[in-house]
């Protein structure tokens, strides 16, 4: 048996996530649709994050364990053939034995995109969060670099989340930085690990940051508070992708 | 009655093209449709440019003249409520009087995108042209300049076409370059005007250098000939984009 690891890009909006879920087709349902098309077998599949519904990824790794025969530089282009147009394996390399996508995982990085303007982009919608009015995104990269470090992020964790009741809400953030690029405002946070819709929170939190809702000093006290309802809103899914994985250099 | 522009961007993959045709849906058409609602009558609107089937702008200029009482700045709104999601007003302005989208243009720009990968993107997919294996985009931009002039572009024209039955060939390219933007191979071509598929056959024919095909110095050759058959393939219209149209300072 080989260890496999996959490297994915994946529009999310017709997705219940990355996990397969009871009601919702999931992105790894279809993943093993497709190994099993060209394996002959359905392997258990490995994945670096579940994500929410309608979540995108621009590089996700997942790995599985199988015997292949044929040359894993074939696998990408075998396995994209019986994909939906919404799912590509960008590449298929052979891990370590121990090598697990999720648990190997040192940091992964999340974008929120939002879009500061009153008007959609017809190439990209469903690829953003729309927010029309000013933004002053000077305060929300100052309120963001307050999050950087190790902190309980319970505050930013959805209420009733299984992880929150078990207490395990310390994570670390290494970077997280706020840019206007154009008409986009796109949020990025590095992490070792991440609590249930924590990017989601935080992006909200932040909004209000932007829109002057509150102090960009304000969130060292949501931290404090652990707290949810001391944090902002949840934004949707759909402005949300997975960047990268970083795993150590073997 | 005032003499309104508009600025759209719009994703063509379900339009026949910007202008009216007997069969299948237009960009037109949904226009003409929301100013209707809005307005309460059916203006004439002239269109920067018909565009083929499929092809998509991030800049298109039209007017028409309209009875309108609303201040301006509020028509766009107004107008995306009532457009497609795929269609957007991006602006409105008054124009001088005699101001008309298409003949008072000076240039317009247009760009190819060719996507140089065996593998596909999913959050761009139905905005290029994939082309897998070795592109060698210096030769392609050698071959470009070379079109950059003065020249009667019959030979870049769609057999059977109007304009060309009528000898009205000659046009003048002021720009065009290929440049590499990672796996994206973008063919930007700016003209006082162009003939009809005029931007898919040059992006034809550029691939074919690209792919050693042809050499850089051949379509001098293929412009002497006038000679439809000389130049290379009319790739899609999916990879191409209206990018801006130029318009005299008033």
């Amino acid at each position: 048996m080989r260890n496999i690891c996959l490297h994915l890009a994946f529009d999310g909006t017709n997705y219940c996530g990355f996990q397969v879920q009871p009601n919702g087709v999931s992105v790894c349902q279809k993943v093993q649709d497709a190994l099993e098309q060209v394996l002959g077998s359905r392997p258990d599949v490995k994945g670096c994050s579940r994500t929410d519904s309608g979540v995108h990824a621009l590089d996700y790794v997942l790995n599985f364990h199988a015997q292949i025969k044929m040359p894993l530089y074939r696998l990408p282009l075998a396995l994209n053939a019986h994909l939906p147009p919404d799912i590509r394996v960008k590449r298929a390399e052979e891990a370590a034995p121990d090598f697990h996508a999720r648990y190997s995982a040192h940091r992964k990085t999340y974008q929120y995109r939002i879009r500061n303007s009153a008007i959609d982009d017809p190439f990209t919608r469903g690829y953003y969060h729309k927010v029309p009015g000013n933004l002053d995104v000077e305060a929300m990269d100052r309120a963001a670099r307050t999050l950087e470090g190790i902190h309980d992020f319970l505050a930013f964790c959805a209420a009733g989340s299984s992880v929150a009741a078990h207490g395990d809400t310390v994570r670390t953030i290494s970077c997280c930085r706020v840019d206007r690029e154009g008409e986009m405002v796109l949020i990025t946070v590095t992490a070792d690990g991440y609590l249930y819709n924590m990017v989601r929170i935080l992006a909200g939190t932040l909004l209000e940051a932007g829109q002057g809702k509150r102090d960009s000093d304000s969130l060292l006290r949501v931290l404090e508070s652990r707290d949810r309802r001391q944090a902002g809103p949840t934004l949707p899914g759909k402005g949300l992708f997975l960047l990268r994985v970083e795993y150590p250099q073997p």
